[in-house]
């Protein structure tokens, strides 16, 4: 078996961001749940973005955060997800491969571009720091288990998949695809489980894949709470430790819980001024995945999660804008000085 | 004469933004002059968008950005540009509809679309804030004479023209246009000259352009210094009185001087931290034309005007977030508290 040259692969659904703010009646008034990720076709997309405030548009998807925070903290990292060859399409090919990532799959070109153009998320944020997505997946539901090269899957340490690519039909194959490959070449695979309904709409599948397939768990409370359909977070923890090898369950203010076999960790969450929760699960698996990656011990890879995830909350939009490394390399970094009080991971 | 039903009509390139952090190592191997905005064709466009570093998309445009903050003042907006009939044109229409401006020139569409998509702006910002600019024109060069309707700029208080309309060639007579339709409905003609290198490229027909057709002339220090062909402040500002019947010239953090006849009024800039200069004199701009229409008198224009720019200046990109009506309606804003120290308008 020849060595990785990847640290971490992301598979997911390739996303451009559109951020607006926007006010706790506006959900209302639009019928929309606070905090939740729903699926949108091309007219209600549409609908929605011509009553919305003025955007600002940003590279998203949740394995492409992951994908990009984990480069800015050194990993070498690659993606795969499809988006088509347009202008948005161009923006989020840019920006990955900006951010220092390998991004080998093939936009989708012609016609079938035309019908289905680059995926974009309509994202609301409230006063309260809270995001509202609104997905509409266009390209991403082309993504198949053709797109999954094995010799790239068994490139990397760990493949990272994430949970909304079972949204679209033809990508839960490519998960399966993915797996196997990895476990063929004596690669890790980790999940996200990404949104409690998305846990909803396809919980027996989760369960299968998380027993099966899955050697590292992400997930927040809500999240595990859906899949385990229970409101006691211990008990979901009990549960989870006989279905997975390792999970990260992030917990918000509380941080994060790190269980692997008989080993538990609680992880504080590194204190800052929320200001867009978007994408801090996100950041939090990307840290821990660069540090795992570096075979550091799994209290600091809970460390470099809520690190990450920090970072991204503080300001508008998923991808980071500070220098990760530098927040990860100093232990006594002001971040997180005591007391380690109130932050969101989401 | 009717009443005009509109305080503004911007007239100006029709751009969206792409804005990444940069070192000022990058501008220097990509040969690029801090500061300034160059013009680039669609392949240098791509060239450098290729080995810039992630960005984030926002609408843009100087008098763009100048209709967006103008109309969050609570003036009543209207704005000409042309964008094609594409993803980034959707988002321009859309970001300055949402922010309440009237957007009535079509977007051009079809093959001319395909061939002059919509303008985009790379935009380099340094650890010093400032923001270095790349224009590809695409759609804009088509903008000419015949979207200036005439019974649209009649219904303004005041039209609006950035200088650099003047590089794409049918939007001059654009200008002249637009100023005869103001002048002979009773309207009043503003030009901002946009940036040195624009009045270097264009001096003569704007001198005659200030002197023949307008009302009220926006400069930065940089630029009235061009134009007149002077290394003194002074010298510029006595020459400006006797060319145009209203100023307001930015110096930086030294705040602006406003010159109308035989008033000259000294503002300061408002203290605030700088984080990006993108889009600091269109807010000015904005603010001033806001408080003018509303017939405040000329100091209390130069005060909107610094605490748009303020606001602008202290976040990534050129659009409004906070609350503008709120930080001009309070005399004690915090903002305006002494010393009223170093702040930027660019």
């Amino acid at each position: 078996m020849s060595e990785p040259t990847l640290d971490i692969l992301g598979i997911g659904n390739a996303i451009v961001d559109v951020l607006a703010r926007a006010d706790d009646d506006f959900l209302v008034t639009h019928g929309l749940d606070k905090g939740g990720m729903r699926l949108v076709d091309a007219g209600e997309a549409d609908k929605l973005y011509g009553v919305m405030g003025p955007g600002v548009e940003s590279s998203g998807g949740s394995a492409g955060n992951t994908c990009a925070v984990a480069a800015a903290l050194g990993a070498k990292v690659g993606f795969l997800g499809k988006v088509a060859d347009d202008q948005l399409g161009r923006v989020f090919a840019h920006d990955i491969r900006a951010a220092g990532v390998h991004f080998p799959t093939a936009p989708l070109d012609g016609e079938a571009a035309a019908a289905t153009p680059t995926a974009r998320c309509l994202i609301l944020v409230t006063p309260d720091a809270q995001r509202t997505m609104n997905t509409f997946l266009g390209a991403c539901v082309t993504f198949s288990a053709a797109d999954v090269d094995p010799d790239e899957v068994a490139r990397a340490k760990v493949v990272y998949l994430e949970g909304y690519l079972f949204d679209p039909p033809a990508a839960q194959e490519a998960f399966f695809e993915a797996s196997d490959a990895a476990h063929a070449a004596g690669r890790l695979v980790a999940l996200s489980l990404s949104d409690a309904f998305c846990v909803e709409r396809h919980r027996a599948a989760f369960r299968r894949f998380l027993r099966e397939e899955t050697d590292i768990l992400f997930a927040n409370e809500s999240e595990i709470l859906s899949l385990y359909q229970t409101d006691d977070f211990e008990t979901a923890a009990t549960l989870v430790r006989q279905d997975v090898g390792m999970a990260a369950l992030t917990r918000g203010e509380k941080g994060s819980v790190v269980i692997a076999g008989e080993e538990r960790h609680e992880i504080a969450a590194v204190p800052t001024e929320v200001v867009d929760t978007t994408g801090a699960g996100d950041a939090y698996a990307a840290g821990f995945l660069a540090a795992l990656t570096q075979k550091l011990p799994l209290v600091d890879c809970g460390r470099w999660g809520a690190i990450a995830a920090a970072e991204v909350i503080s300001h508008f939009g998923a991808r980071p804008l500070a220098n990760l490394k530098a927040l990860v390399a100093v232990p006594e970094n002001p971040l997180l000085g005591n007391p380690p009080v109130a932050s969101v991971l989401g």
